[in-house]
């Protein structure tokens, strides 16, 4: 029976990906990925782009990154009627997101409108911090560690809560609210305990150990995520590693 | 030149180890792994099976699962060691660890010891929890949530915290503090947000819709998750989803 694929592609580098994505892409009819912004390849689409058989249907949908919901939700319908429709004539059709399917991916949407219309599946992907302490070969976590995963745009009560009870803090997207996010590290003197990384695994990576002399007005990549490890030596690792 | 790479294998299904990770297995010439208890092959080796060449020499080390921290030291040592050595001699060296190795890897003490001494990778693995919430369909996060990842060890006052301010809290290897867990769950009135997977994406893989009537003394296997989605509705998923 045809069924749809929601595939994590991972963080940007094509050997990230999962053997099951990879076998699943080689097999599917007909691919879905989101669209680019000014035209040209979409950045998971670029992943799994040495996956892929010359006779794959690509359909490039675009999916508006706005704050007007009801525009979101018209595209996230139109598009899950359409791979619905694919399904249920007999196409095996799959998506692919950034990272993974359940961490902060448009596909959560897509999904919960697919989901019991036709047969489902949701294939893990890395996510961008795992990939980066992995490249820094700094632990997340051992032993009654605990760690916390957060957009920079979350309440700061919430960041606050993380940042004092939590060994290590993810913040995601920090971009988007640099300010905030460097104002309460200060806070909390953890600026020295903090890693920031750009674009993980792609080309272009960029690392900064310490982010003390950061600029509060650094244009930085969307994809730049900051990891606070309060149990670790970074000063050691520093020396030792490089992206 | 001749290199140590550690890898994870992910949560048990050989099909979610990474393509890096395939390729490095491989092409290595020396595979550590660690011993089970009981004699027989151990759970990561057989994840990895599937890669490995007929002519791989596999050196199974003992690892001591015991609360003397001395006694695990000198093991940690003995094995870094001969790890180096086999390096230094000019053999590619791999060392597998379920799920992701930054996150509770016993493969953090190993590499504490032989960063700096030889060249040193790590490629990152799909974590159970992940796994989880992929099998299970039901995001871990969207927009501005957040989730927290805790060993079921952890000090009361952070799991709370956690199941407080956190969208979603995964509690890991929850067998070894069941009790305490339950307890936790009921004062916080999320025993229905609560799903419990026990050997997610293995052979004979359980799940647990909604912790209510899970016994205290209930008999539980060590790779045990609670997932507590608080924003999710839970008993909608659950007449759609099997494992």
């Amino acid at each position: 029976m045809a069924k749809f694929y929601g595939i994590g592609t991972g963080p940007g580098a094509s050997d990230l990906l999962t053997v099951r994505g990879k076998r699943v892409l080689e097999t599917v009819d007909c691919l879905y990925t989101p669209e680019p912004k000014k035209g040209g390849k979409s950045l998971a689409l670029q992943i799994v782009s040495p996956y892929l058989r010359a006779d794959l249907v690509i359909k490039q949908r675009h999916f508006p990154m706005v704050n007007d919901w009801k525009q979101k939700r018209i595209a996230w319908d139109q598009i899950a009627e359409e791979i619905i429709n694919d399904v249920k004539e007999g196409l095996n059709v799959a998506f692919i997101t950034l990272g993974d399917p359940m961490v902060y991916s448009t596909y959560s949407y897509l999904l919960e409108r697919i989901m019991g219309t036709i047969e489902t599946e949701t294939v893990p992907g890395i996510s961008s911090f795992c990939q980066i302490s992995n490249s820094l070969q700094v632990p997340l976590v051992i032993d009654e560690e605990s760690y916390a995963v957060l957009p920079a745009t979350a309440d700061e009560l919430i960041i606050r809560q993380a940042l004092t009870h939590f060994s290590t803090v993810v913040l995601m997207k920090v971009s988007i609210a640099l300010p905030k996010i460097l104002g309460l590290l200060r806070e909390h003197d953890l600026t020295e305990k903090t890693v920031m990384v750009s674009d993980a695994s792609m080309e272009g990576s960029r690392i900064q150990w310490d982010v003390l002399e950061v600029e509060e007005d650094t244009k930085l990549s969307y994809f730049t995520t900051m990891i606070v490890y309060k149990n670790r030596n970074l000063t050691a690792r520093k020396s030792e590693t490089s992206l």
